[in-house]
C-alpha cells in the first residue's frame, strides 16, 4: 500500500490527532486505578493462541485508547498492508522487491510473483536442505580424510547469524549430541579463532552464509577458515564448505562445489531469513522434522495475522501499543526480558529485527518523518537482569515499557529452579506496576510503581512455540512500519559506513591517511598507523 | 559531601540554569561546522593517559559548553566528592557505609575508617587469594579422589558475576590452558546444567560468591551443585567449594570448610567488587601476577582522578558530557560499541555499573529529583552491531550518543582481520558525524549525520588497560552521581521484587494464589498453577 502524495502527514491525520488529545489527559494515568475500576481487565486484555498467552493489561491503555489505536490502524490501512505482505506485492519499494518470508513457511501450493510460482523455489530449497541434513546426519557427507563431520561452523553476520544462532540456542534441548554447531560473525579474528580452537579440521564443515557473497566479515572469515584447512594439509577444501547465497557465481569462485551451494531468493530479507536455507545450521542441529515444526509454528501466526479481526489481532495490537508508548507516552526504548536462559539472545535478535527494520526517517513516499519511529530494543535474560539494571526500571526516572517472556514448564527439568524463575518473572511485573509507598520516612525505599509491562507466557519452548513467537515479532514490526508509513524491509543506513571503511582500509594498506576526512577521523587513522605493530 | 537541606534544587541552581540557556541555542548545532571552525578541535578534545586515548571531539560541545559544564562540576563540588570517595567517608549514607573499591587496588600502607586500617584487610584478602590460586595451580588443592582441579565454576549473580565474567573473557588471551573457568548466574537451571554438562565432578571446584550468602539464585545453584556432586558419589563435597562472602556463618552452615572461606568487607559494593576476593575466578584464570596488573591499571586511574585538574580529568569530563547529553540534549541512552570481541560483555557490565548505580529518583537528602538521572546503557560488539541495529543509529529518529572502543593491536594476531576491524570502527564514527546528503533524489539514501560519538583507543587489551578502563567507568559513574546529587552505591530498588517473589514462591508451593495481588498477577499465577506439570 502506498498513500497518494497529497495525503496529509501522519501527525496531522484525524486518528493521530485524536490520540494526541487523548494522551494529554492520560500521561499520569494510574494503572492500579484501572485495575480497581475494571475487575475483568486482566482477562479482557489478554490475547491467546493455542500456544501463546499475551497479557498486556499492565499497559497504560483504556478502552478508549484502544478504540483510538484501532482507528489509527484502520486509517493507516493495516489490513491492506498485511494483505499486500502476504500476497507478494513489492512493498519493499526502494529495492523493488516483495518481502516474502511468510512464503518460506507457507503450505500453499502456489504464490505467483512476476509470473513465477515462488513456492516452487521454497519447496526446492527445503528439499535441498533436507538432503544435506540427512546426508550429514547419516554420515554420507564426510571430510577429506573420510571422517564424519562432528562440528559445523556457520560463518555469517547480521541476518545470516542472529536468527539461526538464536534458534539453535533456544532449542538446545532439541539438539543432536553427535554434532556441535558454532556461529562465527565478527570480523574480529578472536571470534573465528575461538571456534577453530576446539575444532578438528578433518571433521569440521563450514557454512558460509551471505546473501550477496560479498559481505566483508563473512568473506574474510571464510578465507581464514580455508587457510586454516590448508595449514592442516586439507587436500579437498571444497568438501568442507557449503554456501548459502543468492550469488552462485561468487560462491563457485570461492571454491565451493556446485552441489554444495544452497540458493535463496532476493525477496528474503536478511533479518527475516531464518526460515530459508539460512536456517541450515538450525536444521542440522535439531533435525529437519523439528525445523519443520519451527516453520509450522510461524505459519500459525501468519494465519492469525491474516484472519484475526484487528481487536483480536495480536501482532497488530502489540504494534499499536508500541506506537502508543513511543509516540504518545514518550518511551524511547523497549526492554525485553526473557525469563528463559535459552532465550538470552532474544534481546539482540529483536534489536536487529525491530531497529534495522524501523530505524527510518523517511516515509514510503520519501518524505521526512516528523515523529519518532523505531524504539531502541535492549534487555537481558531474567533473573540476571534483576541483579544488573532493574534498579533503574524500579526507581529510575525513565519511562521504559518492559516485555517479559516465560515458559510454564522447563525444557531442562528442575522444578525447584523453574518455580523460582517463574515466581520472579511474575513478581517483577507486579512490583513495577503496584510499587510500594514509603512508610518508613526513608524516601530511598519508595517504589513509585505505575510502570507498564507485557507478559508473554507459553507452555514450553518448543520449536513450534519459538516459530510462532518470532513470527509474532516479525508481524508486529511490520504493523509498526505500516502505522509509521515507512519501509520495514530496506536498510540503506548501513551503506555509508561500508564505503568509508573501504576507503580507510586502503589508507591502512598504503600507510597514510588521505586527508579527505574530518580532523577526528584523520587523527584516529594516524594514531593507528603510528602505533600498529 | 552532602548539601544542606536549604540548597536550591539542582535545576534551579546557577550552573544548571546557565547550561539550560546555553542548550537552547545549541540543539541544532552542526558538529561538522565546529570542526571547520577549529582545525585543532580533534587534538584539543582528546584526553590521554599512558594507556588510553579518549577522543570526545565528536561530542556536541563548544568551549563555552565545557566551561559551563566544569562550572557545574565546581558547583556540585565534584573535587570534594572525589576526595570523600577516596578517603573512606561514608558516602553511601542510606547504608551508612564507605565505598572503598579504590582501597582494593591501593598501594597505600594505611587507610583508617572507623578506627580500623582497612588496608590490613585488603592485603589479607589478596594474600589469601594468592595462596588459593597458587595451591590450585600447583595442584595442591585437589578433589575428593585426589585429582587436580581442571574446571572452576563461579556461582554468583550481578556484581558477583558480571565483573569477573567480563574480565575473564576480556583477558582470555592471558588465561592458563590447564584450567577452565565457567560462570553460572541465572536461577534458570539451564545455566548451571550447561556448565555441569562439560564438567567432571572429580576435577570441578565451585566458587560460591555472594556478599550476603543468602542470594536466592546463588544459593539455589550452589545447592544443586552440591546435589550434583552427591549424585556422583562425591565423598568430600567440602573440598569442592570455596565461598566468597561477608557472611562466614552462612557459608559454614552450607558446608564450606573454614579454610575455604574468603571474606570481604561490607564497604565493597557488588558492582564494584571485581577488585576484591570476588575476583578470585579471574585470578585463577590469568594468575595472580596478571591480576595484580589489573589492579595496577585501576590504581593508575584512581591516581588520575585524584590529581588531574577538572579540565584534564577524564572521568569527570566524560561524566559531564553524559550529563550534557542526558539532561540538556535529551539523550535517553548510551550505546557502547567495543570493536573487540573479547569485550562483548562490556555493554552488559556497564549496564549494571551505570544503571544500578545511577537509576535513582531521590537525592542524597531524600528529595525527589525533577531531572533525569541514569542513562540506559546498551550496545553490542562491533562489527556485529553494524549488521544489526546501526541502521537506526544512522537513519533513525533518535538521539543516541555512541561510545566506540578499539585496540590498535590485537591480542590474537591476525593483521588482515584486525585492520578491517579498526577501519570499520573509525568509519562508523566518521559516518555518524559527517553523514552524506542525498544527491540522487532518493531520500532513503540520505544520511543526515551530525550524530555524536566518543572513541576510546588503546594499544592492546592487557590486564592493566582493562583495569584502567573499568576504573574510568567506575569514576565516571560516580561523578555523574555527584552532579545529580544521588547515592551511586545503594540499590534499594531491587528489594520489592525479592519480597513479592518470595510470596509467590510460597503460593506455588501451597498450590493456590492468595488473592492479595492485582488481577494480572493473580491471573498469571493461576495460569502457571493450572498448566505446570
Amino acid at each position: 500500500m502506498t498513500q497518494s502524495p497529497d495525503t496529509p502527514p501522519l501527525t496531522a491525520s484525524k486518528a493521530w490527532q485524536q490520540l494526541a488529545r487523548h494522551a494529554e489527559g492520560h500521561r499520569d494515568i494510574d494503572l492500579n486505578g484501572l485495575f480497581r475500576q475494571d475487575p475483568d481487565r486482566a482477562g479482557r486484555y489478554t490475547l491467546e493462541t493455542d500456544r501463546l498467552s499475551i497479557d498486556f493489561s499492565r499497559q497504560k491503555v483504556t478502552p478508549e485508547t484502544l478504540t483510538l489505536l484501532y482507528q489509527l490502524a484502520e486509517q493507516q490501512r493495516v489490513g491492506q498492508c498485511i494483505h499486500e505482505l502476504l500476497s507478494g506485492v513489492k512493498i519493499n519499494t526502494t529495492e523493488d522487491r516483495a518481502a516474502l518470508h511468510t512464503a518460506l513457511r507457507s503450505d500453499n501450493g502456489s504464490l505467483i510473483v512476476d509470473n513465477i510460482n515462488v513456492m516452487d523455489g521454497v519447496r526446492a530449497g527445503l528439499s535441498r536442505m533436507a538432503e544435506i541434513v540427512t546426508a550429514l546426519h547419516e554420515g554420507r557427507l564426510r571430510g577429506w580424510t573420510g571422517k564424519k563431520f562432528r562440528t559445523v561452523i556457520n560463518i555469517g553476520i547480521g541476518g545470516s547469524d542472529l536468527g539461526p544462532r538464536l534458534a539453535a540456542m533456544a532449542l538446545h534441548s532439541y539438539c543432536r549430541d553427535d554434532i556441535d554447531v558454532h556461529f562465527v560473525a565478527n570480523i574480529d579474528y578472536q571470534d573465528l579463532h575461538a571456534s577453530l580452537g576446539s575444532a578438528d579440521p578433518e571433521t569440521t564443515l563450514f557454512i558460509v552464509a551471505s546473501k550477496s557473497f560479498t559481505t566483508l566479515e563473512t568473506l574474510t572469515n571464510a578465507r581464514s577458515a580455508r587457510q586454516w584447512l590448508a595449514e592442516h594439509q586439507c587436500m579437498e577444501p571444497a568438501r568442507h564448505f557449503i554456501a548459502v547465497t543468492t550469488n552462485q557465481a561468487a560462491a563457485l569462485e570461492f571454491g565451493v562445489d556446485p552441489g554444495n551451494i544452497l540458493e535463496f531468493s532476493d525477496w528474503v530479507g536478511g533479518r527475516y531469513s531464518l526460515w530459508s536455507t539460512i536456517g541450515l545450521p538450525v536444521a542440522i542441529a535439531i533435525g529437519m522434522d523439528k525445523f519443520d515444526e519451527l516453520l509450522h509454528g510461524a505459519r500459525t501466526m501468519d494465519e492469525h495475522i491474516a484472519t484475526a479481526p484487528l481487536q483480536e489481532n495480536i501482532p497488530a495490537t502489540l504494534a499499536l501499543i508500541d506506537v502508543w508508548n513511543a509516540n504518545f507516552l514518550g518511551a524511547e526504548t523497549l526492554a525485553v526480558i526473557p525469563y528463559d536462559h535459552a532465550l538470552s539472545l532474544l534481546p539482540d535478535y529483536l534489536s536487529q529485527l525491530l531497529m534495522e527494520s524501523n530505524g527510518k526517517n523517511v516515509t514510503r513516499q520519501g518524505q521526512p518523518v516528523d515523529y519518532d519511529t523505531g524504539l531502541i530494543v535492549w534487555g537481558a535474560a531474567g533473573t540476571n537482569g534483576q541483579h544488573a539494571f532493574f534498579q533503574l526500571l524500579h526507581q529510575g526516572t525513565r519511562n521504559i515499557p518492559v516485555e517479559f517472556l516465560v515458559a510454564v514448564n522447563p525444557n531442562v527439568d528442575n522444578a525447584d529452579h523453574h518455580e523460582k524463575l517463574v515466581a520472579n518473572c511474575i513478581a517483577q511485573g507486579e512490583a513495577l506496576m503496584t510499587g510500594k509507598p514509603d512508610n518508613s520516612a526513608e524516601p530511598h525505599r519508595n517504589f513509585p510503581g505505575n510502570r507498564q509491562s507485557t507478559t508473554i507466557m507459553f507452555d514450553r519452548l518448543t520449536p513450534a512455540v519459538l516459530g510462532e513467537l518470532l513470527a509474532l515479532y516479525e508481524h508486529r514490526t511490520f504493523v509498526q512500519a505500516c502505522i509509521w508509513d515507512i519501509n520495514a524491509f530496506d536498510q540503506w543506513g548501513v551503506e555509508l559506513g561500508k564505503v568509508l571503511a573501504g576507503t580507510i582500509m586502503q589508507e591502512f594498506e598504503s600507510g597514510r591517511a588521505s586527508g579527505d576526512h574530518d580532523a577526528a577521523t584523520y587523527r584516529l587513522i594516524e594514531r593507528y598507523l603510528k602505533y600498529r605493530n
